[in-house]
This record gives structure tokens, C-alpha cells and sequence, in this order.
């Protein structure tokens, strides 16, 4: 590329990884406001949540008209186009973490019903972890540092188990309190939402290694 | 563009509707699998669809490729960058709907446990009504039919009011045979995710509409 080509080339990708940054804190505080709404039952937060979304689905439509920008003006080749191509991906994945965050959101009116049901705490924990992944699986794109993103692909192993502990402990609790049966089952989904996340913060940690290094993570079992 | 630039972008949009129309195709026959193995109890068949998945993983690559040569070498502009920039999303979208069939596949063994369980059956009808939206809405992208993607958007809330019911029924067999609990809850989650297709066919929907007219279609509350 021309020199000033490279200059806009790299005002480019500045703005480009800004814009995905800026998603991500986003999504981490849509995780985290779903959680404390279903923990306190405070409707009106889990109602932000739900609005908030909409800023996440907005940048990345930036991001993907900025990407066919770059592409188009730009013709960035090998490692640089690379990373873009992984930036409209990741801010793809960034917007469905955003979706499962909204989708527990909406669940906090359905669960937080007559019975006050006891396990939703313990799922507070597995929210934590899932949310410290998507946190650091973005530090780890904007560092370009495929090592990070090789270890939060191992953490995605101890969450999906911490998933399996959950599910068993909220049937356990089904089976004991059939009243809460309902509430439960809508319990279970924001589990699974969480474990989603995680597989979600595992697949930017796969696009990330992929833009650092050009080379493929190891096919690793998807908990699709 | 000049002639000859022509003529090769069209055949490059040939060969990317062209495999689009393949994963959807693919894509349908991993949800109408996915659902007679539930129904059989066919472990062999929910292995086969799981393995299948890798081809859609595989050709949704192959669009993301042609879809950044196109960009740079083409330089499409306005209507022919609003199809090419709705083929990868479109393509990215039909994905996912083949993820939520592998994942109905993978919950086959955990359903065949020692109860049988009725309401399968019930959730057969509704696996129809999903797949159909998928064959339908990527006919009206083949076919760039901004109304019948409005019509397609319409049969979502059908889809999600039949989801509503189900997830009654559901629970209501929960409560009455606690023995099925662990299972039915399985189940729970393989109606979800067919609720999931639905939605993730109107998206598809909302994005022909838009790459054929050029505006969106007015913003609809999605089920997410």
C-alpha cells in the first residue's frame, strides 16, 4: 500500500477495534444488569437491559458498513485483511452475546412469580465467570494475544461443567418443589444462555487466535 | 462497472446465491433429521445430522471468501453491495439455524432415557411449521420477493404462539410425572430451539426485504 493508504488503513482498524470494544463493554453490562435484575426481581433494570440492546445492534451496523468501506477503499490484503474480515465476525458474536443477555432480561417478570425460588443465586457465580470471558476474550483481540485467547477457550470447559451442576441441581429442585416447576424451567433457559455466552466468548477467542496467528485453533468440540 | 466487470459479477452473485440455496438446503434437511431421530429414538441418525453440520460450517466459509473477493474486486455499489453484504449475513443467519438442529440432535440420547415420553409427538408439528419458514424465506431470497419475506415474518408469531403452547404443555407433563422431569426439561429446550429457527428465519426475512427494496421492513419486537 501507498503510504497515506496505510495511514488510512490504520485509522481504519483504530475505529474498527473501538467500535468492538465499545460493544463489548456493552454486552459485559447487559450480562451484568440481567443478572442483578433477576437476583433483585427489579423489573424496571431488566427493562433497560431489554432497551439497551438496541446501542449494541447499532454499532454493529457501523462496524459492518465501515468493514465494506475498508474493503472496498483499502484492498487490505494477507494478515490485515484478515483482521477485519475477524472484526465483523467478532462484532457479530458481540451482538448475539447481547441477545442472550436481553433474552435473560426477559425472563426476570416470568420467574420472579409467587414462589421466591432459592437457586437462582448460585447462578449468579456461573454469570461472573461467563461475563469475566467475554471481558478478557476482547482484551484479548484488541492486544492481538492468541495465547489469552487459547485460555479462555479452556475456561469454556469449566463453565459448560458448572452448567451441568446447575441443570441437575434446578431439576433436583423441580422434582422436590413441583409448585416452582415454571419458574424453574425459565431458570433453566437463563442457564443456558450463560453457557451460550461462554460458547459465544469461545468463538471469538477461536476468530481472535485465527486473526493473531493465520492459523486455525485446534477443532475443538463446540458445546452448540 | 464496465461490461466484462459485469458479467463476471453477475456470475459471482450466481454462484453466491448458489450456495446459499445449498446451506439452506442443507440446513432444512439437518432440522427434518434432527427431528426424526427425536422421534425414532434414532441415535445413528442424531450422530449423522451432528456430522452434517461441518458441510454448513464449511460452505458459509466458502461465502465469506467469495463475498470479500467480490468487494475488492468488483467494487459493487449500491443495490448489487446490499445483496452481496445480505448473502454473508444471510449466510452467517442459515448457520446458526444448522447449529440449532445439530443441537436438537445431540439431546436425542438424553430424551431416550428409560420414560417415553408423550408430547415428542406435539413437537413435530411445530419442527414442520420451522422448517418450512427456512425453505421459504430463502426461496423469496433466490427470487428477491420482498412480499412473500413479509408474509414469512407474519408466520413467526403463529410459530411463537404454538411455542407458548407447548412450553404449557410441557410443564403441565412435568408436574404430573415427576419421573420425566430430567427429560421433558431436555425437551424444553429442543422446542426452544426450533422457536429460535423461526426467529432466525424472519431475521433472514427482514434481510431479503431490505436487500431487494432498499429500506426495512418497520422494526418488529423479535422473540429472541
Amino acid at each position: 500500500m501507498a503510504e497515506h493508504t496505510v495511514k488510512a488503513f490504520d485509522e481504519d482498524i483504530g475505529r474498527l477495534r473501538g467500535l468492538i470494544s465499545q460493544m463489548g463493554g456493552l454486552a459485559e453490562e447487559a450480562i451484568d444488569g440481567a443478572m442483578r435484575s433477576l437476583q433483585r426481581g427489579d423489573l424496571d433494570l431488566a427493562q433497560e437491559v431489554r432497551a439497551a440492546d438496541k446501542q449494541i445492534d447499532a454499532i454493529e451496523s457501523e462496524v459492518e458498513r465501515l468493514v465494506v468501506r475498508i474493503i472496498a477503499l483499502r484492498a487490505p490484503m494477507a494478515n490485515d485483511l484478515r483482521e477485519v474480515v475477524a472484526a465483523l465476525k467478532i462484532a457479530a458474536v458481540v451482538e448475539r452475546i447481547g441477545d442472550y443477555a436481553k433474552n435473560i432480561a426477559k425472563r426476570v417478570p416470568l420467574i420472579e412469580g409467587e414462589h421466591r425460588i432459592e437457586p437462582i443465586s448460585i447462578i449468579q457465580a456461573m454469570a461472573r465467570m461467563a461475563a469475566e470471558m467475554v471481558h478478557d476474550v476482547l482484551d484479548a483481540f484488541a492486544a492481538r494475544d492468541a495465547k489469552a485467547a487459547i485460555e479462555i477457550c479452556e475456561r469454556d470447559n469449566a463453565l459448560d461443567d458448572f452448567y451441568d451442576a446447575i441443570f441437575r441441581t434446578l431439576v433436583t429442585h423441580m422434582v422436590e418443589n413441583p409448585k416452582t416447576i415454571s419458574e424453574v424451567a425459565h431458570l433453566l433457559f437463563v442457564a443456558k444462555n450463560l453457557e451460550r455466552i461462554g460458547d459465544h466468548a469461545t468463538n471469538v477467542a477461536e476468530m481472535v487466535y485465527f486473526a493473531a496467528t493465520g492459523t486455525q485453533m485446534a477443532e475443538r468440540e463446540k458445546g452448540e
